[in-house]
């Protein structure tokens, strides 16, 4: 398969670099092809703004316009346009960061603010009855996604009740609201907890789950996120009453028992 | 009082604009004195690079250790110390924002990340007992946090069964993750939903909205979230069976009924 990985730590010399190294390896091995995005040896620019639409001449810049009217035209900026590329290349896109309050470092942020515009990522509809491609279609379906992340905090901090809240929970607005809402399917995030103090032992058990994780990638069942047009979610996109009844919460999103 | 806010958009005459003057109006109306942090204006520098600890000289960077260092010697590079003088100087800190992604754009995340160093926002603990203080309690504690943010949806899908999930949940890793990990005392939430399209009574009714809520601030009830050292969690930082037994997900870590 062709993967795409996408790598926002500013120290080569890291954990996290020596993670991204194994990894890969353990994909080219496998025979998988790999394209690289190192956010921060591309110095790539993390902050939406009018330059990124080089020919919008509106006074007012309005970002979803400008830039579906951009992508349209194909004059986004070139380096926007060379990450969109390699996106539809890609069979499997790995996202790895160090994770910095609870989320991305800001260069990924801005990846995914510039590179997920509208028109290459969301705000397309299905030609044959106009329904808008969200959550669980759109652009990006067939693509599955991989978070590989590091967090200092140790594993029953980020459990069902520890108080960074459960990981895929906390880690919501990415995996869900951003790659889910694409159309890609999301597997299982992979971290690397007590980050910040790694024994040789730590590190070992740290690249062996992230060789096994990206090998198994294209087998692993997703996470089993509700589709938006499944039939679950009624006219004002909430979910019905007869489904998970009387419940409420980020965890009523999942199809229960999957 | 004294009022930090912090703008994010990348336009001045948008609605988030327009909800900045006036909220900001309101305030010094009212007698309060208000410092503006216009992320765009200020060119804000996004990304977390040794160039923000200029005297950092180890050949690997560690991002905690050396902005750490930098902040006990006052070495950090100058717009950082300047966010945070003015952080310190704030009784009430606004964050405004458009919702990309359910999350902030990444010129305040990186904001977030260059300004929230280690000995500044977190990293500290108590003299008397060597408590790492967090959740509840820091540095930042006595202040109050508020987020205004514009999203395109519509209200419903940030309900409780809501598609984009529950709006303070959605916003988890912000308010809970970062503004309350430093002390804060965090505000609900103030959105103004169906952002893309604005009828001349829906901008009455957001300007209406934002000026009251920013002019209550001083008064309305935080978001009851359970203290880290309060005596609700374990050791591991668990939640205690006790509390919430039986349930878990983003919504256990509010004091229940409050």
């Amino acid at each position: 398969m062709n993967v795409l990985w996408v790598f926002a730590h500013p120290e080569q010399a890291s954990l996290s670099g020596s993670l991204r190294d194994e990894g890969v390896q353990a994909l080219v091995e496998a025979g998988h092809e790999v394209r690289m995005s190192d956010l921060y040896a591309m110095k790539w620019k993390a902050v939406v703004d009018r330059d990124d639409f080089p020919e919008e001449t509106s006074p007012q810049l309005r970002v979803t316009t400008a830039s579906r009217r951009a992508y349209e035209a194909g004059t986004l900026s070139a380096d926007i346009r060379g990450e969109q590329e390699k996106l539809a290349w890609a069979d499997l896109v790995v996202l790895q960061f160090p994770l910095w309050w609870y989320s991305m470092p800001a260069i990924l942020k801005g990846w995914v603010d510039r590179v997920f515009v509208k028109g290459f990522a969301y705000g397309v509809t299905d030609p044959s009855d106009g329904r808008t491609l969200r959550y669980g279609e759109g652009t990006l379906a067939g693509k599955r996604a991989l978070v590989v992340l590091t967090a200092g905090s140790q594993e029953p901090a980020f459990g069902p009740r520890g108080i960074n809240g459960q990981l895929d929970l906390a880690l919501f607005p990415l995996l869900h609201g951003t790659l889910w809402y694409t159309g890609m399917s999301i597997l299982p995030p992979v971290a690397v907890y007590g980050a910040d103090r790694v024994s040789a032992e730590d590190h070992a058990a740290a690249v062996s789950l992230v060789r096994s994780k990206v090998l198994s990638a294209e087998q692993d069942a997703p996470l089993p996120y509700r589709s938006q047009n499944g039939g679950d979610y009624d006219g004002d996109l909430v979910l019905r009453g007869s489904l998970a009844p009387g419940l409420s919460g980020l965890g009523v999103h999942y199809h229960p028992g999957a």
